[in-house]
């Protein structure tokens, strides 16, 4: 079932890959469930705040980057194993309605599990910029991967 | 409108809120959009995988989270300005349907803006518990605040 494993991890090799289109009504949906601010959920409100104009959640652009990682992961079947966490999550830019985002993930250490044999653990840089090739977010994210051959 | 401002945070003193109920249907409408992996979608499927039952995407538990630290700001008029990022996150234990979580938040560290005198920038520990009191995500993130009285 899995076809791309720890093994075929190359650091340092970017790949680039995702088209998702931001709306108003996700942005308005996502904030009024888990980050109800003025400026995530009123037009008006938002054009007199910081950000000039309504804009996502960082924690919505977090899930939808996080929706262009799992559809990648299933288009090439790899054998991710889920994360324990991330080392550094920024938000660079605000993401407006409209915006088309894409990701550009590379991975940037790779090392085989101490503890179990069957896993890899692999640090990736995942940058998240938008349809100006302006970077919005930027993640340092750890996962487990399944090895092809267990040592 | 604002009540509570850079000046009255005090590091090192934990505050703990929030009573939030994690829902199967909110398990599995959030994974649907955001993170369509097995575990966070069908029941049995999970119980096959690492985590023994159905659990929330970890981007789900970091929203529901966001969700409570934005209900206590909003009840203590907290003059927050949004946030560049976080030095760490990590999902310690799944979180199940039925886990009811609250958030322990301890500042680490204020200082005021160099460039911008109305502001101040605290960093602040983020524990999340559930009704066992076990950590099931812990996060450090930086956040701009307004001063009462700018310098």
């Amino acid at each position: 079932m899995f076809e791309s494993f720890y093994e075929d991890i190359v650091v340092g090799e970017t790949s680039e890959f995702g088209k998702r289109e931001v709306t108003k009504e996700e942005i308005v949906d996502f904030a009024s469930k888990f980050d109800p601010q003025p400026f995530h959920m009123d037009e008006e409100l938002a054009k007199q705040s910081v950000f000039g104009n309504l804009c996502a959640s960082g924690w919505h652009t977090a899930s939808m980057t996080m929706r262009i990682l799992v559809d990648d992961m299933k288009d090439r079947r790899f054998a991710g194993m889920g994360s324990p966490g991330l080392d550094k999550l920024e938000w660079k830019k605000p993401v407006f309605p409209g915006d088309i985002l894409r990701v550009q993930s590379t991975p940037l250490e790779k090392r085989e599990s101490a503890s179990k044999p069957h896993l890899g653990l692999v640090k990736t840089e995942t940058v998240v910029v938008n349809q100006n090739n302006e970077v919005v977010m930027r993640m340092v994210s750890n996962m487990m991967v399944l090895k092809r051959n267990p040592s």
